[in-house]
């Protein structure tokens, strides 16, 4: 796979931006797809990333991501990082907002896997990966609004990866258990005890490796939590 | 809990047919909701039920379905056994159906649970029963367009479990692990060998079970699946 | 399936007790296994169980408890309800402890299962039902001692299931997934809130209902836990 | 952490030979255990390692081992890739066999944990990490001798993981789901497809992947299989 281009859904100044920075790194030509893509500027010069505005839930504009995509060459890394979530009791969640937290976090996943799936199906490798949480595996009182959507993805990706590792295809699934350091004062890095708070940079470099692991010894779920985190 | 009125959602010829009557069987005021109800005449007079056409991926159709519910008497049971589904391989299925699917399948049982749980917890007891399959544990090849709604439903159904069991509101998922038995010749309960499909009938009267479990002893979530099914 | 001959090796005051008494009412001959058989004669009387010594770590032990149902006609039921656990941190745990928890509580249940095994595939049908609990699951700090043991007669019982049920033998597995309520006055069954403790005749029920499940709707495995537990 | 000692116990020609391999190229100082060292001269002699003949299951036995370890320096990782298994129907499977494959595989696990957290808990840093299988989190038909100690090891395995996270020891569980490359010719690294058997190197690969976590990020569990593996 001499190929190095990367497509990242979901980026902001978290976990996104340490993907972003990651890959480019090891050398990945890069797209960015964000809802919001006014504060990236810093990010894409950094990382000489193109960045798309872009709405996961709508098929339109996840087509026009990756036709800016196929503008720089040939996909081998797609990575699905964006997420919906509505909070509240069951009985006091609003309808639209949940609605648009399984369009955008479960729905969204499909198109933009959709999308990258064909890509890596007609080259015949690479990797796609899935950015869940603790809320993919265990539902909580008040997480209906996150659980659904993340649970949803979950079977998502886990269908693709039976039906694409025998295309060569590496996909894989992140739950992510525990909450991302970053500069809320609360989730700050310099919080005690120290590096209780999920490293954006060391999650960033746990895709790494998965993206790298060789063929004969794919794993297609993985599970990263702090080491003071209950689980 | 005197009352004795259950909403079934997902009522044709198979499994639905047959919660209907098990519970009427066991004295309970019927509503059932179906998106085709022209041919729930017959069991409608078996069970004396009530039919309300619904479309469960419409918030104003499901709050029309509870008002009848409560046109009744104050709920007990709710059934959610509408499921939405499209088969295909992750390159081919088509993004509307995907779409469809999750809002039937997910978003569907979401605004059916959240109607039910507010009547039942105004009432402080009552169960709420979610009907999910082999798919909703398991993703395989081709099934994305499936496993993405009912991985999402028992996402909610867990989340809705954990807030709603210390209310006394007894949350179930059912993991149906195999092929119902029905008029399809294919899955004839005349099949060889005998039992090889399971009887909605006994999956009905496991639904009973569940409903009728003292509360100092509750299932969360429970499979079902023929003697001869692997697992 | 004419025969009731059940054989329950784990009875003492609880949960045993419990299982006896309602298959007793089922009808079923019993044949009670305990440790310490001194305190069994109320319950064997109540029920008119025969009552065998057992050491179910030990072969001959177990062989003999099966001659006793042999003598009292064809199996149909047994269920295996002995525990083995020490508790305490990985760094303190006593070695020799340890190992006799594992054979008590792993390979007991392969002695027993093997036994009744051999019987109901003799005959053709019947149930092999056995007890696990939160830690059949999950592990936790201090409970190396009894996970170990309860994740090894899981990983048995699930093996059993997959190989009997295609042979009309129906094997599953308990997750008590909280305290059951006892003579000790912290489980008193009048704890406020009421039910917070597992009623052990709620959970017999359960048994009972599973042995009772239609071949075309088997579960091989099925939780339990109070309405108040966090799960 | 400064130190680079570690023990691997269950070496021969396969994946212990790789990890071995692996951990030397990194630096470390390294003891193996073994039930039969005799095969292990050309591996001592390519990795500068201590050989120390090993039977897991007897606590002096392993005891010894890790004075042979202390001897070396203060432990930083400790390896169990042993495994105690017997393939069989229920019915035939001879008692002494599965008791032997229960103590090597599990009881074998926790004599050989409970030394290796004495030592990481004195100095507040370390690795345990615990070789599993397929059979760990599923069991199978015939599987029995096999699924018992291995579910056991993985509720050994999960509970010093909770136990020990807290005090910065990583505990983790490899589940290497199917068959591993060797100079069996059935499993030849030249079979077609290529790579469909577990690369021993890879594995070991991710073993290092692990241990080298950032403690903010720690993987518990994380299962390995070839690209064309069903799962």
């Amino acid at each position: 796979m001499t190929s190095k281009v990367a497509v990242i859904a979901g980026v902001g100044s978290g976990l996104g931006a340490s993907l972003a920075r990651v890959f480019s790194g090891q050398g990945f030509k890069l797209v960015l797809a964000a809802r919001n893509v006014a504060k990236l500027d810093a990010l894409a010069t950094e990382t000489g990333a193109d960045v798309i505005s872009t709405d996961v839930s709508d098929p339109a504009s996840v087509e026009n991501l990756f036709h800016a995509v196929d503008g720089i060459g040939p996909l081998s890394l797609a990575i699905f990082n964006a997420a919906g979530r509505v909070r509240g009791g069951i009985a006091d969640l609003d309808p639209e907002e949940v609605k648009k937290a399984l369009l955008v976090g479960a729905y969204g996943g499909f198109l933009f896997g959709q999308q990258a799936a064909r890509r890596l199906q007609a080259t015949g490798a690479g990797s796609i990966l899935f950015t869940g949480a603790t809320a993919s595996v265990k539902g909580f009182a008040n997480s209906a609004g996150f659980a659904m959507p993340k649970f949803g993805l979950r079977g998502l990706a886990q269908s693709m990866a039976r039906e694409l590792a025998p295309k060569n295809i590496h996909v894989a699934h992140f739950v992510i258990d525990g909450g991302i350091a970053s500069s809320d004062p609360v989730r700050s890095p310099e919080s005690t005890p120290p590096d209780r708070w999920l490293s954006p940079d060391a999650i960033a470099e746990a895709y790494l490796a998965i993206h790298q692991q060789h063929r004969s010894a794919w794993t297609w779920e993985i599970e990263l939590r702090p080491w003071v985190e209950n689980f």
